[in-house]
């Protein structure tokens, strides 16, 4: 039999490292809780016509589909069938698919439940999505998203806040960072500009990925998709502007009425929040900042760490994520965190806590039945006590029980034999696993002591 | 545009239904944290081929399979699909299936990360499961596990534990709940007795259903099975017997070595437990305990509530789990908690804690541009000394406001205005929603309040 695994570009967790990845995702509820912010789930699978068309056709081609149970061919497409077309035989066979991300399970639950929402609705939500991308180093078939929306006002306190929750959340998990803004309208304002409104996204695309492909990139790909010499040229000059440079983009955009109006939004925010004073995290203006999302309709967001480029979080505002199921205007704010990336960048940098993923405060030692069965009374004591304990189930040799407890990282080692056991008092002999260091005291005094 | 909607047999969990299950969930995590047991988590999805086989035929069918990515038609089987023979064609368009339980599962992690675990090892693991049943009243597609075994340890130490476990984990749920103890090698000794221990599991399984069923429905089963009328005259009597008279199986099984090792080990649990003291819970052997699943080779639990019959929560010991990928000799012990079951009952009891799903201790009310900004410095204070609060994002209308603070159940509403704001103390008028009592006093009196 060959050794089984799990399927490519998807992972187990073992416990040290879901304690790592509960410490993440525990400091950021912590946080988001302090903001009003509820907890819902959505289920991994939903309709398929929920899903496709919303990603665009890679983003369909990238959606696992859910084969229909029982006789599923019984209704197939017979035309398709015979012709082995994947794509036409689809519905016919797959009603249900694993959802891609959480913004469009979340667009068809608030339609869904609008009656039971009260907003403006400020939801969180952490939970897996699978995409079937090829897999290589650090892209995951199956990974975690964690979103953090407000949805029913368009408030710009409600960017304030949204700034101040990733502020808090990274510091809290010790990661400096920069905050960068922008905002779709200052992105229009500068397609007005530049002569090419009709062909924003084009632009928008292109400019996303100067970071890749550099600037020749751009002009190049952007030539490709029939950019006049002139318009080449206005890109070119803009692309060459520092990019918080909001002095020079303000005097492009002037004349565009919704430049203007993205460059007030963008003010009120970087001012609001300097006003307001972040804990940690800077903010900062980029107007190459584009985010390819097209739902996105005002501020654009993007967490990038201080003295390392990639993209931790992100997210922006947005005026009709609901209008595909049939619920309009319906603005919302809304960002992500990159659970995976926080994970690296805190593992490379060392900042996980040093006590996470111990769970166990002592390990009793079992040195046979009748000591076992004295030590239950004392474990059961600890626990009452809100200690993690744990009495070596096996009175297995003494080599064997200390490589336990020194596997899972217990730092304390009780002993109780005859001598301890005929005590008195209830005395313990306790080994720390660190230091060597062994004492004899009273079950009394360990209690007061892991109390602490 | 039709209104979207969840796939049948799968649920959006609501915030207050969210609070209710995360403190299902914080509870038994809580208390098993405390014996040592650390959390792992698998993927959704599973290979097929590690799924296939281990449920039984009908639990083959109800697993769902997930197509594989691109042109998917190019490598399947041209005779199956020619056939439309949906049994034949799968294994060549699916490879990936939803996992079915939480148990093959961590039989596969077990045995794929035998090398980075430390034996025995205690884990608990909380994710959702899928199953193609027809969907019913509190039958679900997408339901959640929540395991909690011990593997590489034949010890009944561990049955205690386990025991004490389910013991403490119902009475913080405030639960009344009675402990159903057997054990399979009593089954076996019975199965002797009767003479029909080659047709062990039909016997098995024809009990198992004597609550649905009746001792009638019980025996016309096991006759259609080919059961001899002495068989059944046997099993009749047997099943006459109150399910908790230890002295007569005692009796009936004395001949057989196993069912005298299984009444030694049921006798050690059910002593062991008595003398430990149960918090809260009752213990009691019940022999016609059956539990269907193949894997259990010892102890049976099963846990049901003192005044309603149904199944909360219930396991085994089984000793031969991972084999079937190839790891012998692996003897562990594990039960699963039923959380929509425990839900449900807590639910009609009315056991959940008030306060549940609270997550704003107060709400500020938006007067306005200035109030608002003014009021954003009180909330981030209020959030720095840990307390959970909101700032209404627009200056709606006050009953707009009100109505959104008491649909979110918060209790305290802020009232900051001019008076309060040109106060030389900084002066919050804060409204109890509850009470309609209204004080106007100090933002240091509310932070002190509230901190309690």
């Amino acid at each position: 039999m060959s050794k089984p695994s799990t399927p490519q570009g998807t992972r187990d967790f073992l416990p040290a490292v879901m304690a790592r990845r509960n410490y993440i995702f525990d400091t950021i509820r912590t946080v988001i809780q302090k903001y009003g912010y509820v907890e819902i789930q959505t289920p991994a699978m939903e309709n398929l016509s929920t899903l496709t068309g919303k990603y665009g056709d890679e983003g369909d081609q990238l959606i696992f589909k859910i084969l229909n149970s029982d006789d599923y061919l019984a209704k197939a497409n017979v035309e398709a069938l015979e012709a082995k077309d994947s794509k036409k035989l689809l519905s016919s066979i797959s009603k249900r698919a694993l959802r891609y991300d959480l913004t469009v399970p979340f667009a068809r639950y608030v339609v869904q439940n609008q009656n039971d929402i009260i907003f403006p609705f400020k939801r969180f939500q952490i939970q897996p999505v699978w995409r079937a991308d090829r897999p290589q180093k650090n892209r995951y078939r199956e990974f975690y998203q964690c979103d953090v929306d407000v949805i029913g006002s368009d408030s710009l306190l409600l960017e304030l806040e949204i700034i101040q929750i990733l502020d808090e959340v990274f510091r809290d998990l010790k990661l400096n960072v920069v905050i960068k803004i922008n905002n779709r309208k200052i992105l229009r304002g500068l397609a007005q500009y530049i002569g090419v409104e009709d062909r924003m996204t084009d632009l928008v695309v292109a400019i996303d990925k100067i970071d890749k492909v550099g600037l020749e990139g751009v002009l190049k790909e952007l030539s490709g998709k029939g950019f006049s010499a002139d318009e080449l040229k206005k890109v070119d000059e803009l692309l060459s502007t520092d990019s918080d440079d909001l002095a020079r983009i303000t005097s492009l955009v002037e004349s565009s009425e919704e430049g203007r109006k993205g460059l007030e939004e963008v003010n009120y925010v970087i001012d609001g929040s300097n006003e307001q004073g972040l804990k940690s995290a800077k903010i900062e203006f980029d107007f190459s900042l584009a985010r390819g999302l097209n739902y996105y309709t005002g501020t654009i967001i993007e967490v990038v760490g201080e003295d390392f480029p990639v993209s931790i979080g992100g997210g922006g505002r947005y005026d009709d994520l609901t209008g595909v199921f049939g619920l309009k205007d319906m603005s919302g704010i809304g960002v992500s965190f990159g659970a995976d990336r926080i994970y690296n960048l805190l593992e490379d940098k060392g900042l996980f806590p040093e006590k996470l993923g111990v769970s166990t405060q002592i390990m009793f030692v079992n040195l046979g039945d009748a000591e076992a069965k004295y030590c239950l009374g004392l474990v059961a004591e600890l626990r009452a006590n809100g200690i993690s304990c744990e009495l070596y189930p096996d009175s297995a040799k003494m080599k064997k029980q200390m490589k336990y407890a020194d596997g899972k990282n217990v730092e304390l080692v009780a002993i109780v034999g005859e001598t301890e056991m005929g005590h008195i008092n209830r005395m313990v002999k306790v080994k720390n696993m660190t230091t060597g260091d062994q004492v004899t005291q009273t079950f009394k005094k360990l209690i007061s002591d892991l109390k602490q």
